[in-house]
């Protein structure tokens, strides 16, 4: 990558681990030709050059042993020898082999793919194992990744703004245009084909004017080009759309999903766009949510919404993907029988076997807007007949916007977890959203970007891990929060035992320190409006946004039980519901999402609501600065510069924190009038 | 004016009351050339067609009697024969005499000016007369303004923007250009001649980096062109500046007012202002407040600061208004040792007398920010050594953003009328701001802006009485409210009795509702951050503008006292001091203001706090209510036109009112716990 910005993971940092086995890296055997197989091999090449310091020769036949070899299983070199059948069977289209073996006393590798993409991500696996100094003596590799949909969603705009963006501004677009360099956008493509993404949407889901267009012939040759660098890492390029394009570009009336001439506008518009782009995914549609257009204008329901454009990208093998996040955003505050939570649910599960097959809907994880806690959304696993793909966001809007260190791994791995009970026990998210439970078409699992034009990518140097730790959930759901940590720490700043442990207990204690000194026990919302950063407790609490907390002098929460409350808890499969709808049984860090309790209310960890609330405060504030004392024990180990962007995060960060935890107590001692027990200062 | 927006007051409209007098609006005789003097034969000429439909002659000499003579005090054919020496040395050089004298058995009117500036206010004056179908047949004016400076300040943006508009986008500026079409323009300052305004600041006070350049070669013709056009309505032009121009457009390394090369360089820019602009006003300056720079940078004083511009303005009569706008913004809301309210006061007090004679302190009426109520800023009559300028808002920044109704000229006439016991009782603000009681070389009144290119001009109807109102007050503080309503409601909607009646009291009531219906008792602030619209109690609480409210579960209030709070009585004269100091003077209206009581507290009025607030809630509803059935009485007796607009606002008002009352009842409802006692709904 450039010297204007990071690399991240892909430093191939000098390596001195394989110096018994040097000469496998002289020689790499290439048996393809493809775009994507030539940047497997570019890749490689790089990889060994940079951290070896020896540069390959590329053949396209072994003349000696020591070599790493690069083809596909198709290939008669490799073809039966390697896999037993049953195996074989197993690995879809970006599926891989790879196997060492030893022949006249020299290691060589074989790297197989099932096909191009298959070679590409093995060689990138095999380039994570040789970052972090594993053994490759005896290395016998069957993989593939669980989840066929992983996804990037980018909220750029052509302005080159960035909906929720806290990494500077977009690589893609800038004053309404295309960015004319484009290797910024290929060394993205290369790290985001090193964690196994293999699907980007590149504007916004809030499709202004000028991004309207991007669908058409005004944008489309740049929509190519850029399509193209993703195209040869394996990536398929989708665009947000506008569902009143009709109207606003295509001169029409009506967007209505029925009308005909609707119909024909956007099957012309599709094939233009496959015109440009053969093997173009298909549209991310944000309709009838916070003021985008949608079928409802025309009294139609979203199945007629997706459907149509389903129709027209069918020929193409194009899908949509349409997302799950309708509300009403024009609530009263004052009217307790409406449920912002309930919303999603009672939308879609309705309409579920009405969407065609290459439609899936596009769910957040939670059922309000991801925040720091909440509880899983209830539509996952209640459609079985209509594809499932979940959305997380790997940016921080609500999670300290890449000021403060937030791995949000832990809570995504959470939410993987949860077990929906669709089919009984043991439906957890990740079965839902991998195809398995109902037998999905295509289903997956997205995330809102984190990355802009700033250095380091992420704003937040530590922030390059979550990026890092979505792409390798969304292929491997199986990993643990401490195996990718491990990963991404080694590769990003080597393996140095201290680095490692520290930095690991600095990333997977992060959420819950977040957690602890902002919105408690799951309520959320306490954040200033419009740019959600800060601390604001009443600030969504009379606002149309359906975001409440209810706190009063006595006590705080939101009644979402069927017994007394709004009834969202129903929306859950009985045992689930069961255990929303108890006290007794309701988790406490989600206990004020589901009931109204008085500040004296004790939970289960024996602390009342309100000491709860002042201790996690206090303790979230030492916690936020323990995370910089691990960081400052690291001086000297880390290159000056990263260092030091990281020491200035942490500093901000324990200030930020102070602010949460002063404004969060002072509010609720001004409301409950009852002291900290422990004597601590609360400002009055 | 255009068709394309209002006449607003000018409108002329057809007039009967004249018709035995018909012969003397036959007749114009000019005794004057100038710009202005020919712009007020031309605004009589107009009126003149307009409401009578004879199109005058215009002649330098009259032949017989029944005619409107214009000229001037030393014109032969008045000097001496009016006035008593007496009045006339009490007339300064705007001021004017009308006289009416039967010739021949033909009414003749006298209209002259001390000079032209004087025939152009008379002018008016006699239009207004007119309008207002006012017995003229009597007529003995002796009349001057009281106000010597009676300024506009614009807070526009050279693209387009005004900060804190509510009335659509800037008349001067467009995409960081002058808006070529000048016609507006002239019609604006039409309107504000016919109130006697005298200065306009035509750029915002935060300047940024286009306005930066108004001063430079780049934008000075445009200027020149708008001072031209305000020139022949006897409006003199300034301009805001920013304190750092030396170094962003000088390419000097400082800004220090101590520097020479900086004094050089101010006095070389003032030089070439003056080249294009000879009568230019000066300067308008936000130094060192709200993130601009100032001499504070350089560790300079205010006094410093501003004297280095004065003298660089001095040699072509121009002068400086240094706004004492000036706080700590970064305040942390945890120290409750910083007030806000005393920032003013302890900036400039000690530099009383340190300023040269051609500085004038701008002062806001009270001491935080234009709230709907808070006291009399205590720096005026502090500084008796130091020129001082009264800053009122026109625009309802905080008062409703010209979607409510609340006219103004009450609030203005208690700040002018407060007395500051200054030099003893009867040492009122409006002795002060004109200049009698310390004997100023330079003072009077400046309102912020509410006009924008919206057809109507102020978005809001009725809020064009506001500025009416401005203009009048600024002229002549001793009018009552009720006057001035009076005034522009005749002009503007004609003399049925039933439009006056039911006008007069919307306006005259309406300070007081939407008081009601907000922030209570004086403590204010209780609006959304940023925009200011729309309530939100704790909205600006932990923020760092130092603008609390402390409310908790038992009381609210701020305490200001000497006995226990942060002692900003202390800066008032010890009459106002005591006043305040004590619970038992201290007026209801500024209670939370000055003091921190419990919800229990009663109130002079009876009332305890907590059932004051739910009862002017309630009641500010109801009174919102009220206004619009006035307003549908008036159905058919006002053009539909107009009628629909204002209908629109008052709707929305009573909308917008009750989300006020129930946010503001329920806030302190849950905080409280204190029923209403009429059991009236409140929101839990």
């Amino acid at each position: 990558m450039s010297e204007l910005y990071e690399r991240c993971w892909l430093r191939y940092d000098k390596n001195e681990a394989y110096q018994e086995n040097e000469s496998l890296f002289a020689t790499i055997v290439i048996k393809g030709a493809s775009p994507v197989f030539r940047a497997a091999a570019v890749e490689l090449e790089i990889g060994i050059t940079s951290m070896f310091g020896i540069r390959p020769q590329i053949v396209p036949h072994a003349e000696q042993s020591g070599f790493i070899w690069l083809g596909t299983l198709e290939d008669e070199e490799v073809n039966g020898s390697f896999l037993r059948k049953k195996e074989e069977e197993l690995i879809r289209s970006e599926g891989y082999v790879i196997r060492s073996l030893v022949k006249n006393g020299r290691l060589c590798v074989y790297i197989a793919g099932k096909t191009d993409k298959g070679v590409l991500y093995a060689v990138f696996h095999f380039l994570r194992l040789l970052q972090m100094k594993e053994n490759i003596e005896r290395l016998s590799i069957v993989e593939h990744p669980k989840n066929e949909l992983r996804m990037i969603n980018h909220w750029d705009n052509m302005d080159g703004s960035i909906e929720r963006g806290y990494a500077g501004r977009s690589i893609f677009f800038e004053s309404g245009q295309f960015i004319k360099k484009r290797q910024r956008m290929k060394d993205y493509a290369r790290l985001l084909a090193s964690v196994g993404i293999n699907a980007v949407s590149i504007n916004n889901v809030n499709v202004h004017e000028t991004e309207t267009k991007l669908i058409t012939e005004k944008f489309l040759p740049d929509v190519a080009e850029v399509a193209g660098i993703f195209r040869a890492y394996g990536i398929k390029t989708f665009l947000s759309i506008n569902y009143a394009s009709p109207i606003e570009i295509g001169g029409l009336s009506t967007a209505d999903p029925l009308d005909p001439s609707v119909q024909q506008w956007w099957k012309k518009t599709v094939a233009q766009i496959y015109s440009y782009i053969p093997d173009f995914g298909g549209f991310v549609v944000k309709a009838d949510s916070e003021f985008r257009p949608g079928p409802f204008t025309y009294g139609r329901n979203h199945a007629d919404g997706a459907n149509m454009l389903a129709e027209a990208l069918e020929p193409f093998g194009g899908i949509v993907i349409w997302r799950c996040f309708v509300y009403n955003c024009q609530q009263d505050w004052r009217d307790r029988t409406i449920d912002r939570a309930k919303a999603a649910y009672d939308h879609f599960k309705p309409l579920n076997g009405q969407f065609h097959s290459n439609v899936i809907l596009q769910i957040k994880n939670g059922p309000m807007d991801f925040q720091v806690r909440e509880p899983v959304s209830p539509l996952f696993g209640a459609m079985p007949k209509t594809n499932q793909l979940l959305e997380v966001q790997i940016t921080q809007e609500y999670t300290g916007q890449q000021k403060h260190l937030c791995f949000l791994v832990p809570q995504w791995k959470e939410v993987l977890e949860f077990d929906t009970y669709a089919k009984g026990k043991g439906s957890e998210v990740k079965k839902v959203i991998d195809g398995s439970l109902f037998g999905y078409l295509y289903s997956g699992m997205t995330g809102v970007s984190n990355i802009g034009d700033d250095p380091n990518w992420t704003g937040h140097t530590l922030a390059q891990a979550n990026l890092y730790g979505f792409g390798r959930l969304a292929w491997a759901p199986d990993l643990s929060a401490e195996e990718i940590a491990k990963e991404w720490i080694v590769q990003t700043f080597g393996d140095d035992p201290q680095v490692v442990e520290q930095i690991s207990r600095m990333l997977l204690d992060s959420w819950r320190i977040y957690e602890n000194y902002t919105a408690p026990l799951g309520v959320g919302w306490m954040v200033n409006p419009g740019h959600h950063y800060g601390p604001n407790v009443d600030g969504y609490e009379y606002s149309h946004w359906g975001t409440y907390h209810y706190a009063d002098r006595d006590g705080i929460g939101v009644d979402r039980t069927i017994a007394t409350g709004t009834g969202y808890t129903a929306q859950y499969f009985p045992e689930n519901a069961a255990m929303y709808e108890s006290l007794d049984t309701c988790p406490d860090e989600l206990l004020l999402f589901f009931h109204h309790v008085p500040y004296t209310y004790h939970l289960k960890s024996g602390e009342t609501v309100i000491q709860h609330i002042y201790n996690s405060h206090f303790d979230g504030v030492e916690q936020a600065k323990q995370l910089k004392k691990r960081w400052e024990q690291l001086k000297g180990k880390i290159d000056e510069k990263r260092y030091m962007d990281v020491l200035e995060r942490l500093t901000i960060q324990i200030e930020h924190a102070k602010e949460w935890r002063d404004v969060i107590n002072t509010y609720f001692y001004r409301k409950s009038g009852i002291d900290d027990q422990y004597g601590r200062t609360i400002y009055k």
